[in-house]
């Protein structure tokens, strides 16, 4: 027996106003040349599905054997969906099926997905599919994260939007490939800090030519940017460029020193540059593709007091992995003119999170600088039920505190649910739109 | 004037529902040859109510005077429970005497304790009042934690199960007297890594033989698992058994070494290993008895990633002391499949935590991988107001969050709250019922 | 269109009754021969505008302009509101206009602002207006926090509490100007242990005559206290006092002697010692007036405990800046006997982190135990928006968690209520009323 449906309430008459916006999704991993699904692999394929199935207990060979077919990997993680469907990311899953592919059911279960799986194929089949999920999910237009050596060619720049995504040079030029790749976009030779100063500052016109709003990077919880000389990473990096093996020393100084110029070209070219603050890279190393990275909660934007004070002209939208983070970011922002909050990220993007993140934020934090939401999908699918939970919030959050807590009319309120999902997106990435 | 009584609520009846289930609480104190108290002075002796009146200004001394008889000293503590009627500890305190000892009024008084007293002490005197309590409490059965000289005997284990505490062995080789428990309980020497393991994998024989479903130990916040050879450990261990007193970087190595020994054995034999991360022994040297103790919240479970990659065949139901280590908890459970959430331990023992650390493991830890409660309890009366309080919570978040918030029917949410209480303790402590 | 007002609820109710409870503020930075705003570049003035003004875009120079008149300063201001609207910091702005000044806009805008600060600087200009302010907000006296070289002369201290600010002496004793106030406050020179000893021993027996009911001190999240020797101190003192830089290191001990020495001041004088923890002093170089603070949150209480074991008899009123150190205020309040929770400053005193931390105090910290709240303002005006938005806050945690949670009648939940806002005021600062 399902329960009665509740009456209508003043949070779901908010929440359908703000199902209304057009949203410019400020930050996913969508791949321009195949931004929507094909099948429903493509969006179990998720890594929330497969590392929840994999801890509920499904061995990570039964997920990713390299010769099974898509249905048949389907098959396998519905098996475990049994064991998630408390899960919020499984809601997502059941929202964007109704949404797009007709279904109806209460779960997604052995017994009806396959059904769900060929009248999904055959809907994501038509040529028009990726245009049907960009107008049914209300987006115009999506950021992207490229690699530093990506053409950005084949591709319409208005609506996938570019963003140098900068992990690779800043945590990653003592691997070989990286150097090639780098070599290779720019056509230097980048063994001297002069002449990698200069191959950076070649990628930033280059995605600057190809309208690139912003740059972004993740950053492991205890990074501290500062600036670094010349002549101090001049050691570190002919190192690397001679393949030997960095002590921790040398690694931790040539990744400032990339940092800080990177840094140094957003202030130039302003662009925003984004801080994902947090994650620590492969602490699960049996995981499943994409389920390795965690993070100790033992971090503070007091690490990043220098790069704020010395780069005043330039935007840094800051997401936080750990929730006990969140305090700090509404209060840095609070001060810094150029520190901007940034979403829900990750570990953090789930309602018992949100829900005191964004009542924070909008209780002390001015609202031009408060960019409520972004997918971070790899498929276009995830953007209606990913906002759709945070609107959802979003509407709890301005109701209670808003309309009833405060006495604000309900046009009020969404006028700044309006700038918190869509304006500011605008004002901070200028040109988007 | 009392309030009028609100109305029955849906949350209500959930948690009626909630309230029938049969438990298996996974973790207690209980000594088994005494488990239900004899008067109100084992009950109001919890640590609980003499820290707090402590704390509220009654002198240790007039607690924990040697010479006074159980009845003054319950005449005493109820002096001190006028400063902690708001607390949630006197709160279970009144639900047991409700529930137990027909006590019907609004508050512990000195005016009415004796009566009570007296009432109490003749319905405890019963043969049956053990099978009592634990009948009206719907326990079938308790985890214990012994000690590892425990010879296991003259109790039926599979109502009391046997549970190995490891804590003297990890932190306290330097002390004598453990020392001489441990040849006494193994007959072995262990001054030697090899003769140590031996003798542990002794004790590990004994228990399992008994029994026993679970080790456990609680971990001060600065410790970090590693793998420490036979060769590293020698030095601090035949140091310890020469009497000699350790230098802080000797007594870590020790209990690196033996509590990585000890991981070893819960893998060879297949036992659960409860983590209670968090805790700083001793920090208020002036504290009443258990009452001492205190932390530091500048932990992270990244100290230890290598201890969870190590032994993926150990499943490691966490405990963690500070609130602000739940959202670790919950993301780490939700990546590492032998990584399981458990319970909320002392400080975090309090509807105001409680409740947004159940929303969030509710929303992203896999079902069967949350264990939702233990009572931690030292006598057997205290099961059901502990119990009773999660419940309460357990039922506003699986309503909220699930009935209103996803549509979810009433026995679906219930069907949730009973892996939670019950189910999952079956399938990760298995055999025990 | 305003949204229709809601009917009166319980919450509402019991909200109307604390507000008939007359205070004593037990913490505030007002100047005694200034108490009262003159007009609204006082109020507007408040770092909490100035600074959100400039974080969402106002260039300090348009704020700070040495030569803008008071009416032209609030004009500006006035003009970044517009995205400040969402702050609780704006809300307390038009409460006390509602309050004080017969406001009834919805906004304070560029259009209606000219006339308020008209209309207001007359009233403001009344003789009686300080008066006024305190009736209205019920206030019956206010604690300041004094430099240690404050006459405390020329008002009334049984109004305006005398507190010794300690922090000068404590971190800034390398500083010539402060060394020179010293001198002249005592008229002691102070370069030896002994002598600084003594010189501090004057300025508690000058407050204490004075009538000051407290010490108190803000301190960074690094900051540890420990006894230090006078031999220990004698060369960081000396070289102090030679004009000399300090090492970190001699920094540090000299802080932590003169921090000690205040202790065992305060426990002579059976002064209670107020510790606000957790602030970094000059983060953001750039900032407006006031406005360059932040923090660090990896900070612990753990850091206190010598401190708390060894002062037995004194007590501490601790406030801490980041929420996520709430929980350890908790936990060592709830242990040690001389640590008392107190209020909710600066960036973790609005709502969204006022109401779990209530919540969590409340559930277990004895009652007698929790100071609720204190204004920290500078202007007696702010009083009564800041205490309001306290009480709305207590108001909805009494009636949630003890009326409709554990039935208590609504007279129980007020009377603890009124023990949080004003009785405990008078038992832990005894003499104030």
């Amino acid at each position: 027996m399902p329960a009665a449906p509740a009456s209508r309430t003043p949070i779901d008459d908010l929440c359908a106003q703000l199902d209304e916006i057009a949203l410019i999704d400020p930050h996913s991993h969508i791949n321009p040349h195949a931004a929507a699904s094909e099948n429903l692999a493509d969006i179990l394929g998720y890594h929330y599905y497969t590392e929840l199935a994999h801890s509920a207990g499904m061995p990570r060979e039964k997920i990713e054997a390299p010769d099974i077919s898509p249905k048949e990997k389907v098959g396998r993680i519905v098996e475990g969906l049994a064991q998630l469907d408390n899960t919020i990311q499984v809601k997502w899953l059941l929202d964007l099926c109704r949404k797009f592919f007709d279904f109806n059911d209460d779960r997604l279960t052995t017994d009806n997905w396959e059904r769900l799986y060929d009248h999904s194929e055959k809907l994501m089949a038509a040529p028009t599919w990726e245009a049907t999920v960009l107008e049914k999910s209300k987006l115009e237009a999506v950021f992207l994260t490229n690699d530093f050596d990506d053409p950005l060619t084949g591709f319409d720049t208005k609506k996938y939007i570019p963003c140098l995504r900068t992990d690779d040079l800043v945590f990653h030029l003592q691997k070989p490939e990286v150097r090639q790749r780098l070599a290779k976009a720019t056509g230097f030779d980048c063994a001297t800090p002069a002449k990698l100063n200069h191959a950076i500052g070649h990628l930033f016109r280059h995605f600057e030519g190809k309208g690139a709003k912003a740059c972004a990077i993740s950053l492991p919880p205890d990074f501290e940017p500062i600036p670094v000389s010349h002549l101090e990473a001049e050691g570190p990096l002919r190192a690397a460029y001679s393949g030997a093996t960095l002590t921790a020393e040398q690694s931790r100084t040539l990744s400032q020193f990339v940092f800080w110029t990177i840094a140094e070209f957003c202030s130039e070219h302003h662009l925003p540059f984004d801080l994902m603050i947090g994650v620590n890279r492969r602490v699960y190393e049996s995981g499943v593709y994409q389920g390795l990275d965690l993070f100790d909660q033992r971090v503070s934007l007091f690490q990043y007091r220098r790069l704020f004070n010395s780069f005043p002209r330039v935007k840094f939208p800051v997401s936080v992995l750990a929730h006990a983070s969140n305090m700090e970011l509404v209060s840095y922002a609070w001060i810094f003119p150029n520190v901007v909050v940034n979403g829900h990220w990750w570990y953090s993007n789930i309602p018992a999170f949100i829900e005191p993140d964004c009542r924070s934020r909008l209780e002390a934090v001015p609202r031009n600088k408060i960019i409520g939401y972004y997918s971070d999908m790899y498929k276009l699918e995830f953007g209606w039920p990913k906002f759709q939970m945070y609107r959802r919030v979003l509407a709890k959050v301005l109701f209670e505190d808003f309309v009833a807590g405060r006495g604000w009319s309900e046009e009020r309120a969404f006028d700044l649910g309006r700038q918190i999902l869509r304006g500011n997106v605008e004002t901070i990435f200028p040109g988007v739109s």
